[in-house]
């Protein structure tokens, strides 16, 4: 890993490393915030999956998330949205598909295969490496907005006993209903929808081995809920197979990181409790 | 005003106005942050001025300073830092001079002094709008970043009762002695040094008739403080002169918003204190 910048952030460090990706064949940025509580000891850490088009910048610049983080000693990783200079054909002719748009899935489909991975980098190579590299704790939780809230949902729901606590901001609960989640799907995935369903948190809901409670807050002036977000999907799935769900309506916000930021202590603080930090 | 964007952020609103500047003979943009405190009265109002290369959004984005604002029932003014679109020769050609950088005085110079006037903007103009049209009192109180802090702190010295206080994030605090103020003060001001000392607050010090206390913090790791910023020179002035001054050095911290949003907090409720809401 490289080193390519640090700044000190509310008495711990905001740090960006560049390192070569074995899942995605590609080298990968990455953020990391370090609580001032990680100097003596690894620190449980939740991973923070961006929306589309987003890089690992935008949420450590614009969430606002590393005072609570500070003071609950928690560290945050934020990946890359998807693989990056690997020199696609149309890789970047689309702001929802290709170039920061990977959808957290592994695509099967050519030329997407051999790159477009995110779902292992971010569920396995991405923590197995801080975990080594840093003063990080294998206690982990997911959470993400949009496209990464889909990520942190099926991340959780995929993979019993590895997070301690999910949750997401408006996310793309239902990928498989959407404009948003049929082009990504069937470009990375092809037209077999048996793969597709692998991969939506509401279609995963019924086989969920653990019941990991699910935090979810969405905006009610979301410019995206109605086409693309489909939480009500979700909620009568967990209600369904009774698995706890907590969908929070948040009255005039949008879907911007002025919402993420509004709510985004508590979130941590849901994560916290589930880390065993306060 | 135009209203350009809104969004719902801490329970009060995040706005984007556009209007036509009398003062800088162009349309210019702005950002309020409006806590909810603001749907029933007029709040008192901090004005933040940005450093070199900012719009309205980078404080507003990276600061972190909504939550705090809304606890406290404080708006938030965000000017641009520059007259914009008025398409003088050489205006883009440095981020250090013309666009992104109107150093907020006012130009004598040609071609700059028809539009480039930002002191009386974000002294005189600026406010009288949001205080005839926004739910804002003339309860003022002025900060702001690097160049942004240089203007925060001539606005309160040259301006005896206008501001109830004054704070800075690593301040350009003797701009007749920096390489950044000598090239903005000599294109916008000519060579008479003498207009340069009524925008240099560490000359402004001994002749001021006001003795706002001032606040200002600086990160030891600031790539800027040895050549640009010289704190020390105005703790020297202020020191003769028997002007408070609270200049906090703070290890490690750099020049960055990650500096700002660590201490953002501290100042706003510093602000709030002289603006009686605390």
């Amino acid at each position: 890993m490289e080193l390519l910048s640090s700044n000190r952030c509310f008495d711990g460090e905001h740090r960006r490393y560049r390192h070569r990706s074995q899942v995605l064949d590609c080298e990968m940025i990455f953020a990391v915030y370090l609580p001032p509580q990680a100097r003596k000891q690894p620190v449980p850490v939740l991973y923070w999956l961006s929306g589309l088009t987003c890089t690992d910048e935008n949420f450590m610049q614009k969430a606002g998330a590393q005072k609570r983080a500070a003071e609950l000693g928690m560290a945050i990783v934020c990946p890359d949205t998807s693989p990056r200079g690997v020199d696609l054909p149309g890789e970047d002719d689309s702001y929802d598909f290709g170039s920061g748009a990977g959808f957290y899935v592994n695509a099967t489909q050519q030329p997407w295969a051999r790159h477009y991975r995110m779902y292992d980098y971010v569920v396995s190579e991405l923590p197995a490496l801080v975990e080594a590299e840093l003063p990080v704790s294998d206690q982990r939780s997911v959470s993400g907005h949009s496209m990464g809230g889909h990520g942190a949902l099926i991340a959780a729901l995929k993979n019993p006993g590895r997070y301690k606590s999910v949750s997401a901001f408006a996310p793309i609960c239902h990928p498989t209903a959407c404009p948003w989640g049929q082009k990504a799907f069937l470009g990375y995935l092809g037209d077999d929808q048996e793969t597709w369903a692998e991969y939506d948190a509401t279609l995963l809901i019924p086989e969920a081995r653990e019941r990991l409670p699910l935090l979810i807050d969405q905006g009610t002036a979301d410019q995206f809920l109605e086409e693309q977000l489909h939480p009500e999907s979700l909620a009568e799935a967990c209600e369904t197979a009774h698995h706890h769900v907590t969908l929070r309506m948040h009255s005039g916000y949008d879907h911007s990181y002025f919402f993420i930021a509004s709510f985004i202590d508590e979130h941590l603080d849901h994560h916290a409790k589930a880390l065993g930090l306060r």
